[in-house]
Formats: structure tokens, C-alpha cells, sequence
């Protein structure tokens, strides 16, 4: 790797303020950087990274979500630096060289899909998503019970980021926090108790509310199937923002009809986007928000991408090992 | 007052076991009680008072909201413990004796309504409600950006129970809370900085949550107006589970309609029920509960109400001043 000549192209949103930092990460280095990135992106869903074609055989390292079919013409390249938490379509054969390293935005996104997860409990137990609905009908009716997570026992399975960022907002709240997790006898921040998948059967039974934030996993497939939905409490919410193939749609669907649950918040569904003919969609107990969650819906999350990848800007130059690697 | 053959007809849907602790609040004394109400009717919206003739007679005391037309049918009657926070209807010139005292149940609303409110904060913040509505066209759609309390500043106008309650709960999330309050001087749980009426435009520009619990008064009405509505950010959530007066409907509709907020949530509305022709019933970024936020809609309200009539109980059987005085 030559010392001499690095240069980042840097696709990021920035603001001026934002650039000076990211100029002085560098500062007595070798590293130069050009930035590519326009500020007027902020806040808006997909940033787009734009690198002009002259810069890309000097280009050492680039932060952005470059199209993986470009990656090619950077033949110099050492390193990326993602805005997304998922790398999949660069660490395909063929795509980067051996030598170039990949690091990602994970940890940007704990908060926005921790928050999604806390609107919609909230939103289930006070019934919001059906009286929004009867308002299409100018229907002044009242739905009956509400619901608290004041004294309540919030269960999280999949205990990482996000998991634990939500069962802080419950605990914050009044809430009882149980983690699950492969390795019970690491703890959390959040949760009151940890405990293994072999007791989920057990805990079932108690939970107020099951959040789900398990990441993609053979194990994972329809761990909430139609026997577990049977037992859980009628009153209960269950909730998902992992992935979608976690929960069996067609047994959710029937226990829904069946009133055996108070409420389904999803925001990832199997498939995705749910099929028209899902009767989830018509299911007045059910939430459905369009795998929204994550990306950078949220202005702090667009920050986070940003401090993420300046201090890997700082340690690119000054030779220090990347974080966030995934390659 | 006769000290001898006191009786409360206590009509309040018990468990075996608070029926017990009724009997004990009054035990060793010269008081009675007869318990008429039926525990099936916990858990339901309106609870009825029934009081059989046989016994109006006799009763001292009774505790539920018996017709206040039927109240001429209880000539020795010394108390009055409604299970409602408005006793208006009792207060009416000849529905009572001059020596009745009537106590009411407020402060078992106050949770309630704060979750209320703050649940249709939430909701709003992540456009659940549109999610909610775009679920009747099976529609997978980004609706875009999302809001966070987390940082925010939010001003709550009123904070009594209610207002106290929500701010602790925005607290709780990571959000700066301001309060206006008639009289500034005096602080309230949960509110980091108190503010007087006076300082209302000021605060406005600044806030990105504003919840409004205000009780009825004539200060209150068109509280907020067209004008403070352009005061306003075009990010701000507006929340009311106050009095609908307090929020000038036109002038919301307008400012909906115009994108100068990111949305609000209303529990109460002028008038109520809101008209059906109301363009707030068909206003995307507005969410409308039929005046629900309160009542018995949550079991620890119930507990509530039940601990204030035990509470005056004991203090009815021995000769000290009731609680929640009203007349």
C-alpha cells in the first residue's frame, strides 16, 4: 500500500461545517480529499454518491454506496466506506480487489428502528391505527380499552442495537425488560433479565409485549409460529423490525382474526412488499409500515453515518486499523 | 350529624379482596356499608351506579355516580364520592342538601391522558397514522421523513396532573421540557424550565412539540389561533387533550392544509363530537380521538378511583376531612 498520494473521494451530504472536520481528520497527512457530495441531499431518502469518472483511478478509498458494477474502475482502491448497514452486493466474487477493505454504517440505525418499534407499541395500545382508519369514515366511536407499558413486561428478542436501544425506551417508561439472546450471560443495556432462545416458551406466556430485532438467521425462520402465538396473553403486542420470515404470516393473520392477540405492529414482512392478498393488510389489529424503520428517515441517523465515517477517515490516515470492517 | 347508623353505599365494581379492605377502613367504627356494584363491570367504559330503593333511605354516604335527579330520593344524605373527575351535574342548584360534601376522583385521569397524549406524539412523528389509512389500499409506501423526541424541545401549556405526567414521559425519551403555567413561580415534576402565559410567542419558534392540557377557562379559548400557528415550525407537532376550545379549528385546518406543521393529534375537539363536515376528519397529517384519552380506559385508572374512595372512606368513618373536596 503506498503512503504517498491517498485520496478519499468523499460522496457524503456534507455541511461546510461537517467538510472542515472531515479536512482536519487529515490534516498532516498524505491524505487528500475531494468531496463529491451535495449538501442539499440531506434528508432525503436515497443518497445518490457521485464520483466523476477522472477521479476514480486516483481514488484510494471512497465513502458512498458506489454502484457495485463501477467498482471495477477504481483500480487503486484500498477502502469503502458505506452509508448502509448491509455490504452484501461488494463482497461478491469479482466485485472488489483482495486488497480493499469495506466498512459499513451499522450502529447509525439502532436508534430510528428502536424508536419505529416504540411508536408502534404505543400506537397499538392506545388503538391510534384504528381510530385513523375511522376517521376516512368521520367517525367520532369509542374503542374501548387502552393499554400501558407501566408496569408491563416488555420481552426483546434479539438483543443487539436495536433491541437494547428499545428496551431502554420501555424501561424509561415504567416497563419490565426481558432479553433473549443466543448467549444469555451477556448482558444488555435495557434489560432487566437476559435469558436463552430455550426459554422463550417459557417466557411467553408473561410478555406484555414481544419486540422482535433478530437479525437474519436459519435459526430465526418463523420462530414466532402458530403454537407461540397460542402462548401469548390476548391482550398482548407483539412487534417486529428485524426481519420479516421471523413470524409465520398466515398463523399471525389467524390469530389476529381470532382475537387471541391485542395487537401486530410490523415493519418487515414475508415477502416484502406483502403480497395484496395478505388478509394482514385489512386486519384492523394490525400495523404494517413499509420497511421503513431504518434508512435515514431520521436526521440523527444521517449523523451518525457521518461520524462513522470521519473517524474512519481519521484512522485511514493516520494508519490505524478501520472500524466497522466487514472486509 | 349523627354518629350513630352511618352507611355508605359503596356501588364500585370490587374484587373480593378490596371489598375486604373497605370493610377494614371502617371497621371499629359505628359506619356501614353495603356494596351493591358488580365486579363484571371493571374493564368497562361507563359503570352504573345502582342503588335499590329499599336502601336510599338509610344511606349516609354513597360512592358512584347515582342520577343526580335521583338524589332528592336520599334525604340523610352526608357524602357524595363520585368515580368521575367532573361533578357539575351535582353542583346544580337543589340536586343536593346544603350539608352534602361531594369528592371527586380527580388525579386517577392523569396517567391516561399523558399516555395519550404521548402516544399520539409518537405516532405522528413516524406518520403511523398515514401508514394506518394507506393499509385500506394494500399500499407498500415510503411516506418519508420521520421525527424524533430525542433532543427535541416540547412546551406543554397547562401542567397540572395531566401536563406533568406527559412532560416526565418526554423527559424519559431524552426531549427539553418547557411549561407554561398561569403562575410560572410554581414548578411541576417533569418540566425542566416553567414559563408564564405571557412568554407563549416567544416559546412557540422554539418548540417542536406542543401539548396542550389545559382546563377549561375563559383565558383558554383560541388559545391557539391562526396567528401562533404561523409562529410555529413547519417540523412542530400540535397535541391537545385538553379542551377543544383551546385550539382554534379553522384556523388548524388551514394550517394543515398548508403544511406549516408536521402534524396534530386531537382528543378534543370544538365541537365535540366533531362536525362531519369538519375538514379535519380527512386532514392526512391530522389524528383525531373521540375525546378518549381519559376515562376509565385503562385498568390503573380504575385502581385509581378505587384508592380515592378507600381512602375517603377511612377518613369518612373517622371524623376526618375528605379528600378531593368539591362542595
Amino acid at each position: 500500500m503506498g503512503r504517498m498520494n491517498r485520496m478519499i473521494i468523499n460522496c457524503l451530504p456534507l455541511t461546510d461545517e461537517e467538510r472542515r472536520a472531515f479536512r482536519d481528520a487529515t490534516d498532516g497527512t498524505d491524505v487528500r480529499q475531494e468531496f463529491t457530495g451535495v449538501a442539499a441531499q440531506r434528508g432525503m431518502m436515497g443518497w445518490k454518491a457521485v464520483v466523476p469518472e477522472s477521479l476514480r483511478e486516483s481514488a484510494t478509498a471512497v465513502i458512498g454506496n458506489i454502484s457495485p458494477a463501477d467498482c471495477a474502475h477504481y483500480p487503486n482502491l484500498e477502502w469503502l466506506q458505506t452509508w448502509s448497514a448491509g455490504v452484501d452486493p461488494y463482497l461478491a466474487p469479482g466485485v472488489l480487489g483482495e486488497r480493499t477493505q469495506v466498512t459499513n454504517a451499522t450502529g447509525a440505525y439502532g436508534q430510528s428502528v428502536a424508536e419505529h418499534l416504540f411508536a408502534m407499541m404505543w400506537s397499538l395500545m392506545k388503538n391510534i391505527p384504528m381510530y385513523a382508519r375511522q376517521q376516512n369514515d368521520n367517525r367520532w366511536h369509542d374503542l374501548g380499552r387502552a393499554l400501558s407499558p407501566a408496569g408491563a413486561t416488555v420481552l426483546v428478542i434479539g438483543t443487539g442495537d436495536i433491541g437494547s436501544h428499545f428496551a431502554t425506551l420501555c424501561k424509561a417508561v415504567g416497563a419490565h425488560t426481558l432479553g433473549v439472546r443466543r448467549d444469555p450471560s451477556r448482558p444488555a443495556d435495557g434489560l432487566d433479565e437476559m435469558h436463552g432462545f430455550d426459554e422463550l416458551d417459557a417466557l411467553l406466556p408473561d410478555a406484555d409485549v414481544v419486540a422482535m430485532a433478530v437479525p437474519a438467521s436459519p435459526d430465526t425462520h418463523h420462530l414466532i409460529d402458530g403454537r407461540r402465538l397460542t402462548l401469548m396473553k390476548s391482550t398482548a403486542v407483539l412487534l417486529n423490525a428485524g426481519r420479516g420470515t421471523a413470524i409465520d404470516p398466515r398463523a399471525l393473520a389467524r390469530a389476529l382474526a381470532e382475537d387471541q392477540l391485542h395487537g401486530a405492529g410490523l415493519d418487515v414482512t414475508e415477502p416484502e412488499p406483502l403480497p395484496a392478498d395478505s388478509p394482514l393488510w385489512k386486519e384492523p389489529h394490525c400495523l404494517i409500515t413499509p420497511h421503513v424503520a431504518g434508512g435515514n428517515h431520521l436526521a440523527v441517523t444521517e449523523r451518525r453515518i457521518i461520524a462513522i465515517a470521519l473517524d474512519n477517515v481519521r484512522r485511514y490516515a493516520h494508519g490505524e486499523p478501520l472500524a466497522n470492517r466487514r472486509k
